[in-house]
């Protein structure tokens, strides 16, 4: 058993970008040599969220929909009293969908169904610079 | 240290079935002989999802009905006219709870509360046959 | 390779108590003298979730006003006829949000970003003891 720290450095266009980590992530597990094992996916700070889903286009519309009308931006938060940056809707949706996911795979596989896609979700009002930690603990 | 996978196997009913898998991972964790560690439940898919909640009839009801009003299943989809399968509802709230839980072990038994069950959550409008990977990493 | 497993006990307030964790959490994986592995952190019970987020007294607020609107108190639960103890929005509340969260950490220091705490999320209707599990596992 051994463990393996990764790390995916991207560049994210603000709120509402979904962006598919998926084949970094599997080039990472490929380059580990790992047979069976987990691979947990997090991402650093407080306004972005892991989450998986089917990667087309009318899906990531339905996702970017649905964040637009549970946590609306144009909404009065009070975390934007606080730092007036004006992205408390941004804290909420990270809060609600979490920055971290564990994945199992075997035979060097990650154990995805076949449409199930590992996404960055940023919730940011702006572009950011992310970091993601990709973590392989296996043999 | 060492890991371990495991598979259940089961066939649901479609969107809105919710069923108990706490019998059968705890099960596994005995037939692991493994003392300490941790266990990562995943569902395989990416219209089903993993949580955990008291499960008594009631709750279960209660469970259906905030997926029901939350992201329901009569509104319009993008996705549903990329592949016209109707099921976009349930790829939303899959994504929303996400397919992966990991629950620590000692003295060979979960950590989970009295009341707190492991929970396959079916989201698909259809009767499915699910693959749920039981994975076991300790010692 | 190793795993340990810590145990923070603490008294929450009731219903809509966000308590920041990280302090304890950071103080255990300090002593434990592991440099590089993953930190599961497990809440047992089902009226009681794990989040993460800027701990500052805007969002907390935020954070208490979503749940508030999104799964309300005062609505009709089926739960609450099966117990008589009116917290069937507690039990869906934690469902949502869930359990446990996994963070890796490296050069013996969690990989967080700078405003991203671990909360506990107290949603059950009175005040409770909690246990929450910390397990790292790593080398």
């Amino acid at each position: 058993m051994k463990v393996i720290n990764e790390k995916i450095e991207l560049k994210t266009n603000g709120c509402g970008d979904l962006i598919n980590i998926t084949p970094e992530i599997t080039q990472f597990l490929q380059t580990s040599m790992m047979r069976k094992g987990n691979l947990t996916v997090f991402v650093i700070g407080s306004t972005a969220a892991i989450t998986s889903f089917e990667y087309e286009s009318g899906l990531i519309q339905d996702v970017q929909n649905f964040f637009e009308e549970l946590i609306p931006p144009n909404k009065k938060y009070h975390h934007d009293e606080t730092w007036g940056d004006a992205n408390g809707f941004s804290h909420l949706r990270a809060a609600l969908q979490g920055p971290s996911m564990t994945i199992p795979f075997d035979d060097a596989e990650l154990l995805l169904g076949t449409w199930q896609q590992i996404v960055l979700a940023e919730f940011d009002n702006k572009p950011r610079k992310r970091h993601i930690i990709v973590q392989i603990i296996g043999e």
